[in-house]
């Protein structure tokens, strides 16, 4: 059987965060990492057909080495949906396929379930309590009768959501389907698995309730990394120096060459990533802080995603997600809750979220005593400088300053020495 | 002896803080738990007469029972003065009476003291070397010869302020005098009392110079605070979660259900309610933090009054009155020392006190670095915005936020890397 | 041989700094102790002779004594330039004379290479490899030939900036040539050298390439606070103040009185002066603490020089110099270091270091969460108030207050019990 790993998504909503979202680490590993190595763990497949951008094709390649994982890496031009990123592998393509994103996060089992349903095509049925704007399984006893597009809340066919964990049974006959149907919209993949189903192929599904992950908005990530930060082990590499006057709870990771110094407390889940140094004081609380993070003095990190050579000096980074090379000047604060009772809303849309924080992207630089409000981007390469009350997105390479108004006057105190103070005050 | 007292005073000069005076909660419990509880040791009074607004009846008759003390809640339907307030219980005032407010703190000492004197109206004289614009007595020998309501600085008819706690060995007289006396200014208490000693009656006073303290403007909270501090026994809650790594100097009352965590410095005297949450690296000072309250990471917290459930987040709180539910975002400071000699102002009033921070009404919010001046009132329901620097008071329900003015520009830094930049700055 | 030491050098560079170059401490002692220990341990002289301003004789005076050396203080009117302050002494010059100046550091060796070679006069070249806008050597053999004053990037006449350690083997000479060179600008001293020159007068040089640390700007006095701070030997006073919860790592001198809280940590080198206070939290590295200074609690002063008597309530503070009697709101914070590559700036001249922060006159104070960009100079008895983001530069005797706008609204939250909040965001 042949795997087809779609790694060529885009990731225009996910901005400020640029990297491909395959790409973005986590514990200081590429997300294709992880997943690749759940299906490895789980289906042991003797090869893989990963289907991307050109721009990322040796970052790919050295997943694959990495774990020892023999495959192709089809490149796809442009993303112009699944169904294209299919077909630029059709060549490859002969027997049975199974097709898997390579961002979503889910359990293990999910392959194993797909798999251990005999037809011609097996797709995977989330259950969901609760509506949620994807496509919807139209079911009959085992069999999957059509899939119905956002159907709007109350008009669900069923409560499956499908996710894209699709077995077919062959490969050449997807190929051919894909080929004929056309679309207008990016929807060719499904109106192809209609067609499939209306032409009488035997397509069914399996029902799945475990863990399932999307990476559609910035804030995700906090989701991934809250979910991989609880399955990690404690470990803390001999490479690591940690003070003895450091505190550490629960379950962290430890990567070498880290150095975590006195009275910091590390509340895990945590990855502390390599060379990352926590400096005197810092709170590092359920995140993970990629390669060569610096929190400097009396930094308190909760629940935030912090991309690699970010640096910090006594702020507040609550529930926030950094894309890496981010730096941030003392007592500057990422308010991470309204004041209200309010959901935090990131543009339009509501993230139904009571904590979330600033999403930055790359090179982002943030000034002394700023203050940005919850929910907010800032841009790649961007400047929010000192003092700034941030309430709104800043677009990438952009500069934002607060003008100031003085009021200058001469100034005659009658106390000068600090002792005439000290003792005045008493 | 029937004891009245008078629990029913108009608080207008207490805004922003709401709660009734007698109300407000001091070490858990309302203060006048405290004032009574001082009257049961001092007289232990087979009955009392205690004249309050309707609203609160059911409180204190709760604070009744939970002394075990007999006796009567009277109420006043408006808050119209003290004779008003005694003739509200008129139908059960006979025979000898004492009268004493609910608020003042004194030393148990001054009931027996009044007491000791035989005569048929005995009042109290605070000896005083500053002035106070109070009622001060006017003498001859052992007698009062009157009361001049705030003389002026000079005019002083002795060093004597009359406080309230008035013995008269017949109550019907007193009724039937406060009956003949009509004024149209809030004194007609002060004018029976005046009438009584014209028609010659023995009215005489007992010297008293120990430990008075009012409760008329919000500040005040904060010496009665201080004083009730000064009493307390060391004692840890078994049911209180402290680290083994917090710091607790001095005596600290710390209740059930609180946690201490690491890091926490604790300098009594100081009183820790229930389940209040010291987060790590707080530091608390001679304060008094009601139930519920939760510091954060790192908040300073000196010389204050902490109403029940306020939260706070890398905050400094110095020599401020907060009524509770009040919630701080990260980096807000609450200034409490004027950078010149001068000592504070609120509104039309110099407090005499060089040290004072905010004083806020239930409720309020203020966020993130945000910068509150000394001596400032806050209403209830109201918040500050994220980097206002608040010079004045803010009404109830008032929500205010600074408008800043933005230099927005391309930006393109040179060093986008860290690691560059690292390389550069060594 | 007579050691002329110049002690009258005008500071007008040295703004916002006031006090005389040479009487600015470090480690507890004025910078003229320093160089006077210094050259009484090289050359053990019988006497010195000083050349000072009027109005800091006694202080000089006091140096001396404590340092036993005996002496004559010259005093002169004006500073008008070198020349003139050695004419000021003229009555006591006769024969071999050793110029120096008072506040220039430079190692000890140096006196000795000077003396070790003979010729009518001898001057020091420090080997340079970049250039630097002084004097330059015009050398031939072991002779120097004329001084170039700034001779231009690429110019110079050899890699060698002459310093003012200069023998003379007749100082009436030295005298008669002052006397006779008349100059407009502020060179006669160089121009008499180069007559002498000029008249065949044997003059030599000895090359030199140790430490030599001008005081021109306010920044120089990190850099001397470096180097002092680096000779340290490691000293708690018996009659310091040390908690055992505190942490101190490398080389730290803490004098008599001075007090050290829980947590506090300290990373030499550092000078902590006598009575100084270091509050709970609070970090100090590589930096100069003289008399009286108050840290408060957790505040971070890296690499910094504080004079007497500041106060810090929870700053941070890099790389600056406070000249004392200075005060600082909480949560205010010193920018030391540009967000883009540039280095930083003070008035027109480029420092060319990349970490640089405030430089403050006496008497100066800073509000609460003030923030004070990379460079900017504050003068004397100025104030800068809360929540001013300050860019430039405050003149002495200067009050600068922000004007904010803000937008006032009613204001009804829907939660205003902490209670209702924390449930919805659990």
């Amino acid at each position: 059987m042949k795997i087809i790993i779609l790694a060529g998504g885009e990731g225009k909503r996910m901005w400020p965060v640029q990297t491909d979202k395959c790409l973005i680490p986590f514990l200081g590993k590429p997300l294709l990492y992880h997943n690749l190595k759940k299906i490895q763990a789980a289906l042991n497949p003797s090869e893989v057909i990963i289907v991307a951008n050109p721009n990322i094709k040796d970052q790919i390649s050295n997943i694959k080495n990495e774990l020892g994982i023999t495959g192709t890496i089809v490149l796809q031009a442009e993303p112009k949906g699944m169904a294209d990123a299919i077909l630029s592998a059709k060549d490859l393509i002969e027997g049975e396929v199974l097709i898997v994103n390579s961002e979503d996060i889910l359990d293990e089992s999910v392959y194993e379930k797909v798999l251990a349903v005999k037809a011609d095509a097996v797709t995977v049925g989330l259950k969901r309590t609760e509506y949620f704007p994807g496509g919807y399984l139209k079911i009959g006893g085992d069999k999957v009768k059509g899939i119905v597009e956002k159907p709007g809340e109350g008009n669900e066919p069923s409560d499956l959501v499908k996710l894209v964990v699709d077995y077919f049974k062959d490969g050449k006959k997807l190929v051919e389907y894909l080929e004929k149907v056309s679309s207008e919209t990016d929807d060719v993949y499904e109106k192809a698995l209609d067609k499939m189903i209306a032409d009488g192929m035997d397509v069914k599904f399996t029902k799945y309730s475990g863990v399932w992950i999307p990476l559609k908005y910035p804030w995700h990530v906090l989701d991934i990394t809250e979910h991989l930060l609880s399955k990690i082990e404690h470990t803390i590499s001999p490479g690591a120096n940690v003070s003895e006057k450091a505190i550490i709870e629960g379950k962290v990771v430890i990567e070498e060459g880290a150095r975590v110094f006195e009275g910091v407390v590390i509340k895990g889940p945590c990855y502390i990533g390599k060379n990352v140094i926590l400096g005197n004081s810092s709170m590092v609380r359920e995140s993970d802080l990629e390669e060569g993070v610096v929190t400097g003095f009396n930094s308190d990190i909760t629940r935030s995603y912090i991309g690699a050579n970010s640096w910090f000096h006594t702020n507040y980074i609550g529930d926030s997600v950094i894309e890496g090379d981010f730096g941030m000047g003392s007592g500057a604060v990422l308010a991470n809750l309204r004041l209200d009772d309010h959901t935090i809303r990131v543009g339009e849309i509501d993230t139904n979220r009571h904590k979330l924080g600033l999403m930055a992207g790359k090179g982002s630089r943030v000034g002394v005593n700023a203050s940005i409000m919850p929910g907010v981007r800032v841009g790649s390469n961007s400047l929010v400088g000192p003092g700034v009350v941030l309430h709104g997105d800043v677009k990438d390479n952009t500069k934002i300053l607060v003008k100031q108004e003085y009021q200058v006057s001469d100034h005659t105190p009658a106390l000068t020495s600090y002792d005439q103070f000290r003792e005045k005050i008493k």
